[in-house]
């Protein structure tokens, strides 16, 4: 039973080696190299460990790690999803849901189940858990773009009122990290790398 | 408080982003690209959530996913050493302690304190996470240079007993795995993709 299960949970870890190709939009800090989905789930995990204390709610730490590392799975099927495409948000939760199913439909069946959920719970984002896993994956880019004086803003010509509605939910899983970040995107402005008005 | 906290915990968030720079000796699965520290790390990390329940000992898993995303980011001021580099794994403690230091010092007090204490435990290797976390370390490179024809194997000319020496750790964190270790080093000589002879 136990070497069964190894069987099944090395395959797994065989497969989701991919994620390490999946390329980012944004870029690393100062940086023209992009971040691939592998380390951009790294980051975030170690931004759970020493961020947790702002959180405005009591977490279970380790299901924010587990959010974190494996939010991203999915993309082996689905691609990677830019923020700021509107339309591609919109459409690819099923896409996803099927590359949930069949990547950690790998594992076991418990194991699977557990980290579909998982995984649904951090998609829906309505847990503390989901809303601080969420809340570090909208920092992170936050961080790298204004260390690359506008990065994927400047790219995809994205401006002040988008990056607003999108970096809010940080305030949902910690109101300090909000605050710090509305003062990021305020110096953004002030620092000409974020443009206040909305493109024609 | 908590914002002076959360301005020393983002400076050693872009801080750390350099474990995506430090280059391993091994490659990712069936492939020609090197791994790096931060794609390591979070490998390590999603294999400890689906191998947890093999270890030997009843773990702490959040102990267990500190260990291994933080344990190569003292690698920023002390390079990566090679597995089968003798001479530098025994000289290379207090560099890596120096730059543990150094790095973790980044954070709040008490939150350094914390994580120089669990990279103390992960290098030290005596307690059944340190136990666990270190056959994670061991497993994933075994399974690349599998899926690689012998990688680092045939690269550095690295015979049966080297390696067998090394892995052998991976039993002390879960003898099942180590169980399924040896069948792949033993499958790696007869496929000859592992030399069992030592070099001259």
């Amino acid at each position: 039973m136990l070497l069964e299960n190894l069987l099944k949970q090395i395959d797994f870890i065989k497969e989701i080696d991919k994620v390490k190709y999946i390329q980012r939009k944004t870029k690393l800090f100062n940086s023209d190299r992009h971040e691939n989905d592998a380390e951009h789930s790294w980051h975030l995990a170690v931004m759970t460990i020493v961020l947790a204390e702002h959180a405005n709610e009591p977490i279970d730490i380790l299901k924010v790690l587990k959010m974190v590392l494996i939010h991203d799975i999915v993309e082996i099927d689905a691609g990677d999803t830019f923020i700021y495409d509107t339309q591609k948000n919109h459409d690819n939760t099923n896409e996803e849901r099927l590359a949930a199913h069949r990547i950690f439909g790998l594992l076991p069946e418990s194991q699977s189940a557990d980290l579909i959920e998982v995984w649904e719970e951090f998609e829906a984002g309505l847990t503390p858990e989901a809303k601080f896993a969420k809340a570090m994956d909208r920092l992170e880019p936050l961080l790298q773009n204004t260390s690359n004086e506008g990065g994927t803003w400047n790219e995809y010509d994205i401006r002040y009122n988008k990056v607003f509605e999108k970096k809010k939910v940080i305030g949902e899983g910690s109101k300090t990290i909000w605050e710090f970040a509305k003062r990021l995107i305020n110096e953004s402005i002030e620092n000409g790398i974020l443009k206040k008005d909305t493109p024609k």
